[in-house]
């Protein structure tokens, strides 16, 4: 068993991923456990199934907001709601993000780009985000954007988002492990008890 | 603080409300909290939005069950997939539930119609299911029936399908308390605490 590498596959343009991305290094850190950071392009897959989950004034994306605002306060990761979504260009986000992990600096970057969306109100993906974020990693922003638009960069967020629609992945973030599918941030936990033991254990709440 | 009662909205044609329905009444009894069953129409929320989430063979789809299965064996909790889905009358699921709600059987009957379906592959809300669930809890199927759908019943049902709009439900089942939503059996200890606190304590995975 023991499988100690998730698969954690995302998209800079979800909001729960916020979440994820502002508290997996502590996990990780506090588990063991290693992350493959994925980023793919879910906006692809909406729109290859005909659907949006989050459109503006909703209940549903009322709610959404709500419950990674009580989620963000439990954890002590600072929010700023509301926050501008959907956001204009998550495409390019989500290249840079992949670039990023290829040479090394995408968890920087992500995160840097988070901050400034869910803290700042700057939609990822777009200036002044995308310039201040690279700035603060110490990434040059033409070198970064002519690499992340290039060919090359796009053809590999294409084929990673093949890879998500083939084991049929639905939301972001969702973590892969041995197979197995969790998907969203409130999972996190279930995928490292799957990763350790090949199994969930649920713990029934007792009286305190 | 400490509100001991939790409004726990449910859809009968609901998957996901099969581990609920199951699990609900030990949660009560180890927690000490109580919980409201409120039965309302989903699908009329789903209609007026356009919006069916599960179409037959979608990963998403796919992921639902899965999902379930995997949470059902980790709390013990049987399970014989697949199971017919969507139900081809969760109205009338829903009408008796709510009727055995207000007469004090509606518990047994949903619990009963559950285990049918998620067991043994009886649809719940039609025959063999219905007349079989009702037998077992000592219930007279035509009485039942006779009130379950008529007026009165029809028109209190549609007064919680329009409570549960009214406080932006988007799915079931949902946790409220407090003027929160808890969206999911996997928000159950969510609201569990909530009650208990009025916020939410999110614990890290630590190295075991």
């Amino acid at each position: 068993m023991a499988q100690r590498v998730i698969d954690y596959w995302f998209t800079t343009g979800s909001t729960h991923n916020y979440l994820t991305a502002m508290r997996l290094p502590d996990v990780a850190a506090a588990t063991g456990v290693a992350f493959r950071w994925r980023p793919f392009d879910l906006r692809t897959l909406f729109d290859e199934r005909g659907y949006f989950p989050f459109p503006k004034g909703s209940p549903k994306t009322a709610y959404m907001f709500r419950d990674i605002e009580r989620r963000a306060a439990a954890r002590g990761i600072p929010i700023a709601l509301p926050v501008p979504y959907p956001l204009p260009d998550s495409m390019t986000a989500n290249l840079v993000a992949l670039l990023g992990i290829r040479e090394g600096w995408g968890i920087d970057y992500i995160r840097a780009a988070y901050r400034r969306w869910f803290q700042e109100g700057q939609p990822a993906g777009t200036d002044p985000n995308l310039s201040a974020s690279l700035a603060e990693i110490g990434q040059d922003r033409e070198r970064v954007l002519s690499l992340a638009t290039a060919a090359a960069n796009r053809d590999a967020l294409t084929a990673e988002t093949d890879v998500a629609r083939s084991i049929g992945l639905v939301g972001s973030p969702s973590f892969v492990v041995d197979g197995e599918v969790f998907w969203g941030d409130d999972r996190l936990e279930d995928a490292v008890t799957w990763a350790r033991h090949g199994t969930l254990a649920c713990a029934t709440p007792t009286r305190d």
